[in-house]
């Protein structure tokens, strides 16, 4: 076998065999295929598509080229949970430990914000004491203890699509539905679970701009979940403005306590309630979605849930006092309102704009060297369909810098669209692919 | 301006502009585009093509990457010629001194040879003192003095064909004809010539395997010849079989002096005569492609242009006495006769066979940096359509490794293809393009 020849399939649209794939992700990985090779292929894959068989190939060549995580001690239906990307996404510190008090197993490594996107790792790390690198050893442990962790990925997890990811980056090839999906799936299967709940984020704060786009996205990681032998449900959401209120790491913290104790936003508890009843569902718990949706609400009603979040952080060495009063989170020095200047409607609020204002106060990383500020970023009290007066308070802004906050104050009044029509409430859950 | 979105239009088929074309040129011969990046983009114009102008500007962008040759000294009918290359095309030693005998300035830069193809400048270097490394004030001393000089690439020409030519052949992107037509096409631009008559050979032995190629390859190179002002003529020829009788350095260097005395194969006589009168035409100096060719006829016959030769050679710093005796010329240790095993007709003799043979006896160079051996090499006795008996000689092998030689015997032997019936002589010139 030989990269030019594998090279020169794709570039004719040919069909690339299962051995092609593997040779080249291995010895890419290796290092024996140069950038140069592999980008051209990239290229070539972008422009030219592949099949089902050629994506789940891939996919699980990359998922086989590092470190794999082993959770067959939990049984066969240890169930993920992942999200394409958004803003103000705090699902998964909500939705984790309430799976976790229903006795499914939650063995989670998440990863860390890049852009205008957050990452569950930076926000956990808010919590003083917390734990996010951990031996596997301890992280299997905690789970059999208390039936859950959730940790960063302290295992070398499908090295190939690292690399392949950082080159896509380089040389336009990001938005390729086969390249994207094999992406996520390669490093779900490298994290050791069976059965897989996607979050595909859609609107202007996502990855994917369309529902159309999502669609697609979430049928082809279906393919390749079926191929692959992973049971795979993707749930469609809505990303065209920010989920829940806050946007920034601690800010996300205090949400995600404040709604296990039952206060939870609208739009995140639609969020919560459809994941997790198709994860209670996968993981072989319970048949009728209905059915699992009301256990999750009796859960956090009855303080399971809450009492769950508080054992994955102590055994995680967080500090509790933190989670039991929430009041002891550090704060920004600057609580900056943001006041409406004319009555009517809220209409829009885009979610990649408020992402990059809060990056910019400091909860973002622009390259992955660069520090965060665990305290800052953006409270949102209005959302869309809204009604709103003059002088009413839109939003704080949390900055450690007065004239970054000040300024981040004006660009999120200037982004918020208001009319004088009420528009309604945008749906949450767009589509559910199964 | 930047490089990721030029990728991206060429990716999704767009058309690039010249600013977008020169700046990719000038940023990758500056070191500024990595060869991953540059690679994505040749990918991309692989697949996707692009169209005349496209070509064009790319042709002159990479013209321009360098130094450039100047011989607008000589006027505005400088004219060039160039192969696409094959095996046994010993045409420039023939052809040049012809056209200078005509008075015609040849003021020309050739290249060496690669894998199965040989090199003008190879082939020179065969008479011993022939200077082939000139400063260019002495070239174009040369050129005045005596009306011909032909010289190595003493100029850094076209340093971005250079890098984007090594690239292509690592990742799968040599046989595109826009990307081809433009590395031929830059190298002559920077060359200097203002008009070009291109032999686009064609056949096994060739780049371009098929007829239908070489017309689109010649039209790619005459459409970028009229947009770049540089008046271009193609002359398709065949390359299925080796052209004339030597294949080998200076034995192809011994049938070129030999054909300026008057003794020339029928196939080399056709090809000298078709490019010679389009030069002399594009030239300016006749319009009448006939009454050009009997002026060829008429400079060889008076001996005007084998004492060109000489001159040449002389104005070189060459040993003319190699040119009036050609027994001086060294000599491969040993000459093996091919034997015919049958009687029959000559149907095959595959160039590209008989070039990979005498590039094993070490006419060749399989990578740039190997040595080549003048003297060893094929010569052809037998053609396609000749009668030949069994017992005959159908070829000699000139080798200095007996084991070499005679391997390369028994292989030479295995590819003439010898048939009963009687086939036509195959047509050298098989179009032209204007």
């Amino acid at each position: 076998m030989n990269i030019l020849e594998i090279i020169a399939k794709k570039r004719d649209n040919k069909e690339l065999s299962k051995d092609e794939i593997e040779y080249f992700i291995k010895e890419y990985t290796n290092g024996n295929i140069t950038d140069y090779q592999a980008s051209a292929l990239i290229m070539a894959i972008y422009i030219q598509g592949m099949n089902k068989e050629e994506i789940t190939n891939l996919t699980l060549a990359m998922a086989h080229s590092g470190e794999m995580l082993d959770l067959s001690v939990f049984g066969k239906n240890v169930v993920d949970k992942h999200s394409t990307g958004g803003v103000g996404d705090k699902i998964t510190l909500i939705l984790m430990p309430i799976i976790a008090s229903l006795g499914i197993p939650v063995a989670k490594m998440s990863g860390r914000g890049l852009g205008f996107t957050g990452g569950t790792i930076d926000k956990l790390e808010s919590i003083p004491g917390y734990h996010t690198n951990v031996a596997i050893e301890d992280f299997i442990k905690n789970v059999q203890q208390v039936g859950i962790s959730l940790i960063g990925q302290t295992l070398n997890l499908a090295p190939a699509d690292k690399k392949i990811y950082a080159l896509r980056d380089t040389i336009s090839c990001t938005d390729s539905i086969p390249l994207i999906a094999s992406s996520i799936m390669s490093k779900k299967i490298a994290a050791g679970a069976n059965k897989i709940v996607l979050d595909v984020t859609c609107g202007n704060g996502a990855f994917m701009q369309t529902k159309e786009e999502a669609r697609e996205l979430a049928k082809v990681m279906n393919d390749i979940g079926k191929l692959a032998g992973k049971e795979t449900v993707c749930i469609i959401t809505n990303m065209n403005e920010p989920l829940g209120s806050a946007v920034g790491n601690n800010l996300e913290v205090i949400e995600a306590i404040k709604a296990l104790k039952g206060q939870m936003q609208e739009d995140v508890e639609k969020v919560v309630l459809e994941l997790g009843a198709y994860m209670i569902k996968i993981a072989g718990m319970g048949e009728d979605i209905e059915e699992n949706k009301k256990k999750i609400q009796e859960n956090i009603k009855n303080g399971k849930a809450y009492k769950k979040l508080v054992q994955l952080v102590e055994n995680q060495g967080g500090d509790i006092s933190y989670i039991e009063n929430i009041e002891k989170f550090k704060k920004a020095k600057f609580k900056i309102p943001v006041i409406c200047e004319k009555d009517g409607y809220i209409e829009e609020i885009p979610a990649r704009k408020v992402g990059e204002i809060s990056a910019k106060l400091g909860a973002g990383r622009m390259r992955k060297e660069d520090n965060i500020d665990e305290t800052v970023g953006i409270t949102i009290l209005k959302k869309v369909s809204d009604e709103v007066n003059e002088g009413e308070i839109l939003a704080y802004i949390h900055a450690n810098d007065e004239k970054l906050g000040n300024d981040a104050r004006d660009e999120l009044n200037k982004i918020y669209k208001i009319g004088k029509e009420k528009v309604q409430k945008p749906n949450v859950i767009l589509d559910i692919i199964k």
